[in-house]
């Protein structure tokens, strides 16, 4: 089963986080997190990893739905969203697909939220043109 | 299928966090986020919902190791453990169990290492007495 949502952009590392965080916004994502992937791993492990930068998003609306329906479905939240640079200096864009993700909590109520957010992280990888 | 350990502290909310870093910290885990989920529905819905925090961590070595088997697998990162206040006024830790939330990915050799996560975050939740 594919896992995410993607697409590649011919632009530099920062124009595609700030077209990132735009685009969820758009669609109602707030970024709660932001973990820099490149930085831990020189800082912890001493390696040279490329950019890559974990952005946490959240629409609370839906979130506080979900953890109505299921309490402990804060330990797959918040949906990740993913940036990191390719060989030959193009720039990926991932979003989780929330189905998949969550494809463990046998909780059917979680099914409709689960498929809202879907589409919504969908839409914010086709608006990254 | 179950998808996180959990267990039940009598102990007031911030000693239940700070124990739960503690531990996290024994089983080679940093904490890369934190989100407080009664602040952030309060300020973006209004809601007044119970305390409920989501802690990212992550075990560089590992971490690096799954990033290598599998570039994306940064939108299942870090490893989330909730802890949340239930009624009765005890707390609750709940570590997510990797093997439950990585399920969806079918690359074999990531196994390994998921099973090593998740002794690590057994061990977590087992220690927090």
């Amino acid at each position: 089963m594919k896992y995410y949502f993607e697409r590649t952009l011919n632009t530099d590392f920062e124009t595609a986080l700030l077209k990132t965080v735009e685009a969820l916004k758009k669609e109602g994502f707030g970024v709660l997190s932001e973990i820099d992937l490149h930085e831990k791993l020189k800082e912890k492990l001493g390696v040279d990893f490329r950019k890559y930068k974990i952005l946490g998003a959240c629409n609370p609306a839906y979130a506080h739905q979900a953890l109505q329906k299921e309490d402990k479905i804060g330990v797959m939240l918040p949906c990740n969203v993913i940036i990191q640079e390719k060989s030959g200096g193009t720039i990926e864009v991932a979003a989780v697909d929330p189905i998949a993700s969550m494809q463990a909590i046998e909780n059917p109520e979680l099914m409709n939220i689960a498929l809202e957010v879907q589409k919504k992280l969908k839409n914010v990888i086709e608006i990254l043109a």
